[in-house]
């Protein structure tokens, strides 16, 4: 079996640094399958990552490196870490990237990757992609020893995943990102969301949970359960995140 | 040989839609070859998709799967559709999405995909591509019988073709679509355009068939028999969307 | 090994077209692995695609083709060219897109790509990437003699590298274009910027020569030297391109 590496980057795709790093692992694993799960991550935002990681991850193959590179920190000190959970490995900055696919896949394993020989040489002080990540990818995919790629870690950078509370104005969660088609995902799940209740953002009603986007009329909005197993807000054949004018870390209540 | 999927979504980018369907597809079908199409089609458009189709099945080799998924229908009770042509076979929503293909190659078997056994437990009802396309395309790549899919059916959702007919102002056709680089693709054929005739968006002249755009000075119109056979509005070294004002379904007149 | 392709063009993600090209090397070398360089490349933008390459090249495995499609002169007579240096192969247009990339990997031997064998028929006159590029690279990847494209040429269209030079406000360079980022890739190298020296774009000041981006305070400007080699301008968890509102060709200078 070929194996598999999926890479997440804020790279975008109008430069050449996704296909470079596809390069250097072409090179020095041929056989890895790679499999592209996002480059268009919003510039710098770790959490934004986070919630592509938590909703992807479970979807892959046993055994899929996850090659995840979003970096405001490159060049400076802060650590480039592996790690493994029961299925799938992972090659992350250490600034929370993996924060909240940790909630469905617990790491068992957290090492640094500070050995220089899965390194190219010199290493830039602006592309680790190219430098580090990709080399130390393709090192693993064929079968280097992990402990090889340096010492075990006790404690990393965390990023604190926004669990709903309650409050005075009722259950309040809030969005924790918007997609293509101006769907808010929110850190709610079905279950918060008891018979009869609706949710609001504001002021503003959004309706009751419904069963899919074509219970309501079109241009009328939709909360549905989305595909990462959270409460969605939508606005049937239309955008919430335009019509509602609502974006990441805005609350949302249920009541 | 390993087998093809080539994929054309209106997923975009920026999320992680299209690498999750990818990820399915390598866990159960490691062997495939899977080919990005293209996921920028406009949300929701049906016919900019149908477009994208028509132009591309012919270039891809004799068993490759198409997975379409331009499906503003998803979680109602639109159908999933498997189909074969002579050459290739297909995976689409039952709204028309492969109406114009068909122009080109024939549908020989039209199923509805309803068995359990090719979906992902549960599936949601905002991300088919995920939970019935690619499972479904996995198991199809793999080598399951068609008719394991779920049964014949005698009709399907079509989207009507504008077939260009005489008007008091001549041949009228229209725009079907624009291009990354503002070139208008018209429904019209080389054999549409007279010696002699020159084509007409309003009342503005666009100028005689030429063989390329080399043939008009930068920055100046011209007519071109386009990459799918359709005439082409373009303007050399520029746009003619822009220039023009134009987009698609707007008329063009020979005469 | 499998055959490595890398592609680069400025068709973008919008259309099927890269999908189509890829279709087409499928059908005739199923087993080559074809790579993604860069499809962003601004539209007919043949100096944005020459620092692509001259920055890509040199981390691809040996053997790789590199199939490039930035084509304002598709349909005249231009001609397409097929070359090799001393690791890779390159199929490009004559019009300097090779030019940069010839300055790290001289080219040992140049042909006009005019045999009919090796492209579809009929050649339309708009989308040579499908009809010449990707037939012409399938059939060297599948292992046809180079001598088999056409005959060897002597002269072929070049694009100046704009080479710093001394000027009376010092060492004079030049943007060569910007990343997704905002940072500037200038013509500079390190040893073009003694100790003690500054960089200026115009008579605004950027700084000194930096380690890394984390050198300075965000929001602060940065020089690094970059993933390429050269001198870059940024701004630390900001975007230089906008805050300098520079572009390519801006001059820069040293002093």
């Amino acid at each position: 079996v070929r194996p598999v590496a999926a890479l997440l980057t804020d790279f975008g795709h109008q430069d050449p640094f996704v296909g470079v790093m596809k390069g250097v692992l072409a090179g020095r694993c041929p056989e890895a399958q790679v499999i592209d799960l996002c480059h268009e991550v919003p510039r710098q935002d770790v959490r934004a990552g986070a919630l592509h990681l938590l909703a992807a991850v479970p979807y892959f193959p046993d055994g899929t490196l996850f090659v995840c590179v979003v970096d405001p920190g490159v060049g400076s000190r802060r650590r480039v870490l592996w790690a493994r959970g029961e299925r799938h490995a992972f090659l992350f900055p250490d600034n929370g990237l993996l924060s909240w696919a940790e909630r469905v896949e617990p790491l068992r394993e957290v090492r640094k990757v500070s050995s220089k020989r899965v390194m190219l040489r010199p290493v830039s002080s602006t592309f680790h992609g190219r430098d580090i990540f990709a080399p130390a990818a393709a090192a693993l995919l064929r079968g280097l020893d992990p402990a090889l790629l340096g010492p075990r870690i006790a404690s990393r950078v965390r990023l604190r995943f926004p669990v709903p509370r309650g409050s005075k104005r009722g259950l309040r969660g809030e969005i924790l990102g918007l997609d293509r088609f101006g769907n808010a995902v929110t850190n709610l799940r079905r279950g918060d969301v008891p018979r009869g209740a609706a949710l609001f953002v504001g002021d503003r009603p959004v309706g009751p949970l419904r069963r899919a986007y074509a219970s309501v009329r079109p241009g009328r909005p939709a909360v549905v359960v989305g595909s990462a197993g959270f409460i969605e807000l939508s606005v049937r054949d239309g955008s919430f995140a335009e019509r509602f004018n609502a974006g990441a870390g805005e609350a949302v209540h249920v009541r």
